[in-house]
This record gives C-alpha cells, structure tokens and sequence, in this order.
C-alpha cells in the first residue's frame, strides 16, 4: 500500500461503487454510456472458464482501446438482433488482490447475471468473475482491463451485449 | 451532504445493513415484524418494471399508511392460503443516489428471491430494485416509501407476501 | 461491543472479506486450504433447513476438530467420485448478532451456490445462511463454528464437498 494511500477496505468499497454504478448502466440498456467506464486503452474481454483455465487468449469478445469499445456500443445499439429483455447483475464477494496501490489496482468479482424475455420466466443468464485491472484517471476508478470470465455455456444472442 | 454529516458510502453500508435486517424478517415468515421498518405515513408498493418504465400506478400490491401495512401483515399471518416454504433474499448493488443528506435519502439495491416449497427444489421467485426513499426517525432508518419493481412475471400465490 | 474495538461494521466488513476469501478457495476446489479457515477445535456442519428449525442435530456433513476437517479435505481431494465442475458463491446479507465482541463474533450470512457441469447449463445448486462463530487467532479471524443451513433439497454427489 501508498503510505497515506486508501487501505485494501476503502478500495474494495470503492470497486463495489464502481460495479454498482457500471451495472446499473448495462441493466438499463444504457449501452452508450458503457464506454465511460474504461480508460482509452482499455481491454475488455468475455471468456469462458475453460478458456481461461486454459490460458487461451480466444474469446466470445474481444475489444482494446476506446474506438472499439464505442463501435461495439454503436453496433448493438442500432442491431435489430438485440430482442427486448430485462437485465439485472448480482455483483458479489469483490477481492481487492495483494499489492493494490491507490493508483494501481487488481482486483475479482463474482456476477450473476439474470436475464428476463418478453412473457417470459427470468432466467439465468451466467455467472462469471470478473477479472480487472483499475488504474485512477482524475481521481476516479476506471478500468484498464476488464476480463469477464463465466462458467456458464452462452449460446444465446444475447452475447453480443456486454456484461 | 450536510456538513459534518456522513458521507455517501456510510448511508450505503447504513442501508445495507438495513436491509439485511428486513429481509431477514421477511425470510424468517415474521410479517408482523414487516411494518416496524416502515414511517407512519409510508406507501409500500410492488409493480412489474414494464408497468414502471411506463409510469402506471397500477401495481401488484399497494399500501399508504401504517394501518394498512399493519393489516396486511395481519392478513397474510391468519390466512392459509400461503403454503409452507423457505424464503431467502440476496439484495446487492446498493446505490445512494445523488443529493442524498443523512436524513433524506434516495436509494436503488437489486434484490433476488429464492423460494423453496416443501418437496420441491429451490426456485427463483423473482429478481428485482428496491426503489427506496429513507428518512430518519429517533436516528434510525426507516422507509418512507419502497417501491418494489420486479423484472419477472409473477403468478404464484406467494405475491401476497411482501418482498 | 469493546471499549475501543471495532464498530460492528468494521465487523461485518472483516466478515465479508473472510467469507470472500474462503469461497474463492472452494470456487477454485482448493479444498487442501479449506482447513486453514477454521480454529484447531472448529465444528463444521452442513444441515437441511427442516432439521435446524427442528434443532435436530443430525446433518449430511459434520466436522468436528482440525483432524477431521483435514481429513474430509483429503478424502475429496483423491476420490474420483466428484465429477469435474465450476462452482460460484455469491454470499450476501450478512448480519452481525448483537453484543458481539472484537474477538468473539456471531453472524449470518446468506449464500447461493451455483455449480455448472462439463456441458450443462448452469444450476443452483443450493441457497442457504452461514451460521457462524468467529474468534480471532493471531488477530486473524477463524471460524469456530461454521453451520451451512440450506433450504435447497440436495441429492446430488456434490454433496462431498463443503459450501
């Protein structure tokens, strides 16, 4: 830690804001403001588990740098594909990893994420960890690596929205 | 915030505390414990979020005032239409919306809800946002209206019970 | 509460970071580190929700002393009987009982755990409430007792493993 710096528990208070905060953007369908969230030369990815566990860097998305994750915002906001449905995350159990600095900081959370169709029961979506790497820009968290790893088997279109 | 008040992040763990205290109620079938959280002049409501983001009043359950919370607790601990079952409450993602002062706050949290029925195995009964207006009364928190906005189609019985 | 101790939300802080990371310990199967949790004289239980409001003692697991919990991490961690998986907890609501001491603490703590098969969607394998006894050893905190309650029905061979 910074001598003077913020201790492990303000920091994991703080990731917990974040995630509430960036959620609550995703659940609202508020895909234009999803880019916000990162750093201009973030990497934003979804994998799965066997993926990961494998080291394998291919994924289910992959976005690095801003004007990607914008065009990713733009292509689903103006998709047809996209059918109406109702998020909502569950972010719980957030672990700030040793070494965090102020500036500087890694850390996982796990997610569920529950999904509902038009006339529909509210399913499961997956459950995930995200694995991300916060730097401080202003004064605020922003994310310069988030990895998005689920166990669940995701075969449906909502894929292509972020998590 | 007030001068000298507490900061945002206190009212949230304020909150969360609060309402792990509810639900704990709630999940343990103590309904005649349900009103105590609320004011005496408070409007308790669950409503769909389609019948939300469209602004309808109409919802599913509504009560104004400390005499009909009361009897609607009455009514469900006498009733026997509410078949025995194990009720367990994750409420996550709690945010305290801007301008909060310690005595007036605006809140959002996700809730989900697993009901277990007798012989049966464990579903989610419905996922959801408490959409909350705190205030302070004896200098403890009390709802002064909680708004219960579901994303899940609800048809069971269970919907006499609060959530 | 001690004179001078912490507040019981520096409490339930220090619990949520402790329950995070011992999850991801289990979530990771790293049953071998799964002991170290506990004090030297722990009990560790896992019982259905109908036998605990029964206060019967019966359980599917029971663990008492470090020998034993060892020896159950041991038997799992060589039988072949426990398929592969992915598991996630998400643990939430967790509530401090009253007259709590810095280094003798009784809580709750609700729990989902989520098991994903070789292929098969995700399922939740059982919701329940940690039931717990904290002491400190070494100004760490230890479970002294940890009791799982589950609502869920459990028949499967997941069963082995602890929550």
């Amino acid at each position: 830690m910074n001598a003077g710096g913020p201790s492990l528990r303000e920091l994991r208070l703080e990731i917990e804001e974040f995630n509430s905060e960036y959620t609550a953007v995703l659940d609202a369908l508020r895909i234009e403001d999803w880019p916000r969230f990162f750093t201009e030369d973030a990497i934003y990815r979804i994998t799965g588990r066997e993926n990961f566990d494998a080291r394998l860097p291919v994924g289910l998305v992959y976005c690095e740098g801003m004007s990607m994750l914008r065009d990713r915002a733009l292509a689903i906001a103006k998709t047809t594909m996209f059918a109406p449905r109702y998020l909502l995350h569950q972010v719980s159990n957030t672990r700030v990893l040793g070494k965090a600095s102020s500036d500087e900081i890694r850390a996982i959370a796990n997610y569920a994420l529950f999904e509902t169709l038009v006339d529909e029961k509210t399913t499961l979506q997956q459950v995930g960890r995200y694995h991300d790497h916060f730097v401080r820009v202003a004064g605020e968290l922003r994310l310069k690596e988030r990895l998005c790893v689920y166990d669940s088997l995701m075969i449906d279109t909502a894929l292509v929205f972020p998590v």
